[in-house]
């Protein structure tokens, strides 16, 4: 009899990473592949991905102990449902049941921001209240307190990228204006800064350094946008640690930085800021980090 | 042998309630009395109440089960230590220490909106995640997650006040512009509204109604203050309800009324917040609730 194995799923608008946990939630194996899009396709990736991990840990799919999984939309958990999943062409989907009826293997979904931030405070060895910020196409946060995720009471906890407190009043898709992910977004980079084309986090730093001004700007709103929501994170829920997570934490340092700067101008104002040391308490995932698949497979069995 | 009472208190700038529960979390008697300020003071205030809960339960002192006490300021609840309660006049008090010498009785403290926040889900019933935005003096919020209290790392959760996000840009005395305590609580009345005297909440309406313009409009700023704080408690925590508390829910229906009519303005143009059906999540501690004082109780054992 090999050792249980517990696996975790990233389901994402590209690609979906998978891993193995042993009993002690280290990852033994992982495997990436490109998300099909549509009901159908999603279920075809998700028995493609346990598969692959059945391969390359050399058992049967059917061994495994449980599947987790990381998904965007509003999932309902009790009936393993994900809905309005629009960046995968999902309308609806029974994913916890189906893919459980073709596998025999016990199946939950979560929320993949919620999952990255259980995988984000186990990998990175958070504990007490942590919240995960995620700086992606979209913009919204995931807690953890004490290990178990905060989810709130209709699954929606987090979902910070609509406050409607910049600035600047962006016309936001949701209907409001000003909504933080209008300036702390892929999405928002793409909308503002269409010379970016259709991945701008990866050209913003280099057409900065080639003297962009509106790449400037746009960054300058995406850090004073990022660092709003830490102030808000921690001013709301306390947490020890701000995790910046989310395709644009590949910002790195500049990043980083730039949040770290914008919190010591407000603080250099506000005593009342100084004493919660907002900028020691940001931290940025490690950039090849699964934590979303990582953080599935732990919520799986919990 | 008597029955075993936990000692609730909740010691507020000018008054102190205490209550007594018995072991279902029913209160079995109930004191109020005048705060008296400074360490000396705050000590011989919950030294007194204590005598009188002992007086109305017909019992020694010495035989209560244990000591909450719900109190403002920073609180290290592991000390048992009160810092900068600068309404009682408290730079630093080893309060539970010194009670528990003077009684013979374990004494624990609470931040006082934890405390409000634990008594209002327990006397309302509330399960789930339960937000409780506090509109006193000041601003902040406690939350309640299966019945356990968010209490954060540092013990700030939910200073939500000192978020700079209202339009005016008022300065605060924390040192940013535009906290929305700079709007929705009893200071920012006194100070805006100086015609309200010392205690504003109690005449505001009163003022409105006999056509006083300035009322009117710091009115409309608590409201939509306050109405921008519910959107962010939804939004943060995703919460089953969220609980109007503090000395300004005795301004009961207007209130209420518009802080949903607010919400509503903003989900009618928001397909988004319309899902997240903010209004129907609002309601108001009743008039006579001892919340704090219960919650302390409740959380003096917990
Ligand atoms: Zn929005
Ligand atoms: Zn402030």
């Amino acid at each position: 009899m090999s050792e249980a194995l517990r696996i975790g799923m990233d389901i994402g608008g590209s690609k979906t990473a998978a891993v193995a946990l042993d009993l002690s939630g280290a990852v033994v194996a992982s495997t990436q592949l490109l998300t099909e899009r549509g009901p159908d396709g999603v279920l075809d990736t998700a028995e493609h991905a346990i598969r692959e991990l059945a391969r390359l840990t050399a058992r049967s799919a059917r061994e495994f102990a449980s599947v987790g999984i990381g998904i965007p939309g509003q999932i309902d958990r009790e009936l393993g449902v994900v809905r309005n999943a629009y960046n995968i062409d999902v309308a609806r989907l029974a994913l916890a049941e189906l893919l459980s009826e073709s596998t025999g293997l016990t199946v939950t979904l979560d929320n993949d921001v919620t999952a990255a931030a259980i995988g984000a405070a186990h990998l990175m060895g958070l504990s007490g209240t942590v919240a995960y910020l995620n700086l992606g196409t979209g913009l919204s946060a995931g807690f953890v307190v004490d290990g178990a995720p905060l989810r709130g009471s209709h699954g929606v906890a987090g979902e910070i990228g609509h406050l409607a407190v910049d600035r600047l009043e962006r016309p936001c898709p949701c209907g409001q204006r000003g909504c933080l992910e209008t300036v702390a977004s892929g999405s928002a980079l793409k909308t503002y800064w269409p010379a970016g084309g259709d991945h701008p986090g990866r050209i913003l730093l280099s057409a900065i350094a080639a003297g962009d001004a509106e790449a400037r700007t746009a960054f300058e709103y995406l850090v004073r946008g990022a660092a709003n929501c830490v102030r808000l994170l921690v001013l709301a829920l306390d947490p020890h640690t701000v995790v910046i997570g989310g395709g644009l934490r590949l910002l790195g340092d500049p990043l980083l930085d730039g949040i770290r700067t914008t919190l010591d101008e407000w603080s250099a104002a506000s005593p009342f800021l100084t004493e919660l040391q907002l900028g020691e308490r940001v931290q940025v995932l490690p950039e090849d980090s699964s934590a979303a698949a990582v953080g599935a497979a732990l919520a799986g069995i919990s």
